[in-house]
């Protein structure tokens, strides 16, 4: 027994009990009452804390290259502000480009991680960017044979899919064990409206949503879904954001279909009203709210609350991809001087520190469950993206990846203090939560202590993913 | 450590994975990978096999007056059968009298069931018979003191509560920490119907369904549900068996309200078809399937299996409520001699040894998994009737209520050869189940060895509940 | 030929079109272009006016006794205002005392009727108030042999059915070529909320609306179609105020079922609102809005009118039952001097001649068209009530009753000087009307002269209906 | 007056009713009780029969360009068909070529049309075939002013328009008035499964419905909803044949949208069935039926028929497009003698002559009513297109385009003998109908005795159609 967490209570994706917890070789080797330490078991003190799983951030872009930029986050100080937050797994997106097969691109972007150095284990979804031809679909057997069995279709953006690529996709990935994701906007709507609002010198972020409305992506939420029942798979809808889309994940699984959804901390928390006016007091702009897809209306964001408490919304991820508020100062200038317009601002924010400190401080409130906080940002993806065996769970022979969380510590943030990863603002500034984090464990070593990063860079490990295969919504 | 269950494979709500589980003072104790066992423990071999909670049977009417006569199964010999078939907890109904306050029924009653000796540990639903003064309704808070939060009314027989009480009766519990399940069926409709079939010479066991038909219940459904929306109250609809029911439930939960819903294992595996011919070539008549309500047509229970895979129904119970053979002949002719009809037939059938076997079977041959299995079976009915700090899962801290299971043992239900109530005959009759216990603990002392009940009667104990409040549909 | 009226738009259900329009011996006898009048004809210039079928409306309760006094209006002073507002049909509501057969309360209110001289045309609902016995249900034969081929029954108010009565009421219906029709509350749930805000001293008018909210109303909706399923039946439900309802009227609709919903102007032109002030500057104070059911939200009004839109609702009518200020007090201070509340005020409202000026006004402002204002106010009304063989159309061979619509007139409800009932006040007090009758024709004779009443007491003539049987929702 | 048709009863949208109906110039000029015929009037005897509006089908393809061939009915012999079947009016569709403007190709075809010499009246609706520039866009208004306000897109076929180009054609119709319908199905997966299939070797004609299976259509259906409400326009979904797409329909004009739908006679009366063995005894191959889309499962069917009686289907069209048996079998040998398979049959059936018998031969059993049927056959489909100011009712001013209909005559279709287009085969062979026209005029001219077509090539005339514009459901 190398450490042992003594007086704290566990919680699971449905309960909570008091218990030790031994940790031997990285892995998780007994919870019980009074374990006894051995003698040289590190202990430590949990009293009247809690002992999580940590958290598995399902959709991260680091070290991205957007509009002309690249995410502001790499692969180590991504991972580490993870670290920090409680974060202990990442999926990041290899992008796919046209003409390289599947795995070449995952070499290809490993050997930028790796050489980054992530402080956390991580693993990869493939955004699909090319499966025009049988060689390129068929690339996608060597990437689940190499541990990477989820992949994602773009239904908007010009390198996306049509519908027939997307429905051969998830015909292909049904054969061999994998999960097809989307990010379901009406990529045609979505340009004619880009095309409308340019035309009549409508130019601020509030075109950005305006283009990618409620219906825009609803009806592509309701696209995708056919799609996965005529093609008899399952399907997993990423950042899902609006309530047309919610009652469609709803009713496709009150038939027994097996279609998942994620969605993610901003919009749950932020509504379209953020591109108004952004929140100034905070200096934050409009244009710092800028991402794909954008935060939609107030009853959206309720029928995502519900939709968690409910069972129809299965898992929480960030889309984590930062941009410097210079970078995002191009929506209004841009790179090269010209004026810019919402679709010149390189889009995304951060997230990644603040997905489980936030949602867990929502269950402290009193909005869900913390049982429901850890299913939805542990135990679920854990399932969904086929590492379940290792990860997601306080549980015996798992993957000693740990968070302590002291319901009591408040905490807000200040990105110029509290926050470790590379950017220089955040959406987040200022947001109090109740309760944090105050250790991570990864593997059963200390990554964070509360304060600071205590790991080393490139200490986190590539996870291998198993296949995959839903037939019904379980969870 | 007194018992210590080495090399099975723990089934939680969420998981599977294997580990050995430790038992002291009939706690679990410990849950580890190469658990030690002390000088005393006694040490058993569970390598190949699941370790499971026992269930959790929500639903019992044991030694319960109907009809002229009383269920079959008395308190010892029912929740005998319960522990050979895995159950190691039942709620039994208290059925309040008029003018009787329930507490004073659930202390008569409780003196019925501690005189019988109960095989397992037992807990209490009351059912409510009389809410027309403002005692009556008060006496709901001296039943919760005694650690019996949930309640039952009933939407038929004439016994039960008109929609008012119904609505006052959930208003109360909501001030009290306490669930309120219901039976719902549309007293009126019922009664018309009984008697325009009876007009008519229509006696047989087929217009017991005909008169209970999918939409007399459906209603009732739709209608306690719309009384607890309109209350602000949970709610718990009791043996759910047809799809408008299923439909609404699901509808209620997406729009974010806490209602919750119960099946039985007879809903899942029979149709209403059973009322035409019974089973002949197994001698079951027509009228050994006699229960309330009855089974119904084949798209009820394709929805009731699609709601327990998608989370819309949240448990299984039995319902149990067995009559001899000689007591469902009163079909045809009554006790004092007269000709009977579908009225006259003690209502209910046998399942109290069945549902853990059946539907673990199920999930064994692909269904459901294995963890769905335990989450209705155990972990739900726990939360729900507030005993999830004492029972429902196999976590560190609970009761040492475990099942071993063995996947590949088949078994086939033969009552008069491997059954252990105390009925003749069972609608279970040549059932085939693929995997079956092999030995059951009560707070961690043997009580089935996977032949024979090896307690002892008066072993179990009442099991307090803690109040309860739920505040949207999160499980 | 007696009256030609010449250059008019004629407005049907579907369609408008430039006609002369004959009336010879009380019925239409051509409608044609250019149509010469014959040496005794009368001719009526239309020129800019539209030529529309008298209106027909579904629900007065005229001379009716309740709650301690009489409605105001008596079958003269109603009719009277009927057709001065461009109605020449009512269908009043008789109301069957405890046992009492329904023939004998038919011939009891019609001697009423014929006393008072009704100024247009009339026929009755029958208001079940007894189907206790098979003698009861039996005399609803009679009245179908009468010509009173329409019955409703109250899920409210103790005089009202319970859901066994109700079922079997439906089912005689059907045997007999009867329509049902039904006011949907929840009892018990209405008598609960009202002793509930009582005992807390709530008793303001607000409170009526409380206790008669829209759940109250949606659940009785919901189940009265499920009975009228059940039974296999037609259905009727009047003055729908509410979304539930209006949802599931659509849904029954949809599946093919004979569902058929009235609303009345009091539901499409005001809101709970009334009940928190009335609107003081027409010194309407909030009791004078006191009607069953009460006006409901703002979400209902649009569902309402989006129903009326797409068929959903059928038909309009004004459940006119007006009571006069002193009477309305009496939710003050009762008759007898003692402190009253929300439950002492008499329930109703004027309404009778501003059902037609109303939707005809809406319709003029492009709400509807005027083709779905006569369909309705006239076309539907007959055909669910079977009079179309003789009302409801402008239409060769039907009565001569007749409304000359000029869509350019203004005209501002105001009580004291323009309307034509009995009443001290109304609720439609300074309401602006866009267009107004200026010609009211009670077969072929002038009734309403644009100005004042000009026919006479005692023209009004009993309608006989047809028995009626609809197997599907095709209006 | 030149024609007088005595004795019969008239039938409009919404009413029956026993009058004369008198013809001057062609047009209708009165309707009345006992009107007298002027000297030269021809008097029509039609005791016992009724009067009907001449159907209009909105959906015709007369010598139409397909795959290789001409659609057999040229606009003579098809409208000589449509005449001998009660239809007066055909709408035939104009497919614009790319980089043609749709007025061009309007002229283009018209001069065809001319030249072939329509019977009976006839306008367009524009195949959008190009609408990639502005230019192209814009010919739309050109087409307005001409007289063709409706216009069609395809969601399906090579030549159709991306959801982007379906959007801006939506947004530029509202603007000038326009309607705009659509041939919704998923180009994308029909084109997948089509390869698929073929690529197994499955080329039968069964595979032609699977590759256009009820989901492939219900996706498209509610895609292309979905659009409209995007675009704040109304829609109208052609040859709807499936579930999802009427469920969808309804559900979009409960919520208020100004969402019409057509169905054909064909989705009515046939299921997919046909294409597994046609109907061998009547000589009815399996390749016969294909069309597109393909006819559907029985609970589509069903579907569709409860969309026609409670509103959700506004009109009912033929899309006649005719192919001689020869062509059909290359299905079986191509052309050009090589193995032909699903995709090399000509697409479409007969059905111009078959509408309205089929249609009136339903109400005339019983499905619906007489009223209905005329409803969505000739008064609905006028006002969606524009010229319900002069077709499409028995109304005053009306086009005398009358149909005498024998609701005692028997008729059994029988292609050699009683039918009058040029196809040498029909899906209707041996088709029983109760009742039949036997009569038709254009006009107030006798073009169909009730046995051959009596009137002349060229009789026909282009009908105006005029803008349209519709904010609700309210047809």
């Amino acid at each position: 027994m190398d450490l042992l967490i003594k007086g704290g209570t566990v919680v699971t994706a449905t309960s909570s009990f008091k218990a030790d917890v031994a940790v031997k070789n990285g892995k998780i080797s007994a919870i019980g009452a009074n374990l006894k330490p051995e003698k040289k078991t590190e202990v430590v003190d949990a009293k009247g804390k809690m002992i999580l799983p940590g958290a598995i951030d399902g959709h991260t872009h680091l070290a991205m290259p957007f509009g002309g930029t690249v995410a502001t986050d790499d692969y180590f100080t991504g991972t580490r502000a993870a670290a920090c937050g409680g974060t202990t797994t990442v999926f990041d997106f290899v992008l796919q480009g046209v003409g390289e097969t599947m795995d070449a691109a995952l070499e290809r972007r490993d050997a930028i991680c790796k050489a980054d150095g992530p402080a956390i284990d991580y693993s990869y979804h493939i955004g699909v960017g090319d499966v025009t031809t049988p060689e390129m679909l068929a690339s996608m057997d060597e990437c689940v044979k190499r541990g990477v069995t989820s992949f994602k279709v773009f239904m908007v953006y010009d390198f996306g899919v049509d519908d027939g690529q997307f429905f051969e996709t998830l015909q292909h990935a049904a054969k061999i064990g994998a999960l097809v994701g989307v990010h379901a906007e009406n990529r045609d709507v979505n340009n004619c409206l880009i095309k409308e609002y340019l035309a009549e010198g409508k130019t601020d972020a509030w075109y950005h949503y305006m283009s990618k409305n409620e219906a825009v992506a609803g009806e592509a939420d309701v696209r995708a879904i056919n799609l996965a029942k005529m093609a008899g798979t399952s399907l997993y809808i990423v950042h899902l954001d609006n309530k047309q889309g919610v009652d469609a994940v709803a009713q496709a699984r009150e038939e027994g279909y097996p279609i998942f959804a994620e969605t993610c901390p901003q919009y749950l928390a932020f509504t379209k009203e953020v591109y108004k006016n952004g929140i100034p007091e905070l200096d934050l702009r409009a244009r710092d709210f800028v991402c794909s897809p954008p935060m939609k209306g107030k009853e959206s964001l309720e029928s995502l609350w519900n939709g968690i408490k409910n069972g129809t919304v299965s898992t929480l991820a960030t889309d984590h991809c930062p941009f410097l508020k210079s970078e995002k100062d191009w929506g209004i200038t841009k790179k090269d001087g010209t004026p810019g317009n919402f679709t010149t601002i390189p889009n995304g924010c951060a997230g990644i520190e603040n997905m489980y400190p936030y949602i867990l401080s929502e269950a402290n409130k009193g909005r869900i469950s913390f049982e429901k906080a850890v299913q939805i940002s542990a135990t679920n993806p854990a399932k969904l993206f086929g590492i379940d065996y290792c990860k997601g769970a306080i549980e015996v022979g798992l993957d000693a990846d740990i968070v302590i969380y002291d319901p009591k510590k408040e905490f807000v943030v200040k990105n110029a203090e509290n926050q470790h990863g590379a950017l220089d603002h955040t959406i987040w500034e200022e947001s109090k939560f109740k309760g944090y984090p105050v250790a991570t464990y990864s593997r059963g070593k200390l990554v964070f202590d509360g304060k600071d990063y205590v790991g080393e860079s490139g200490d986190g490990q590539f996870v291998k993913c198993k296949k995959v295969k839903f037939k019904s919504p379980e969870f």
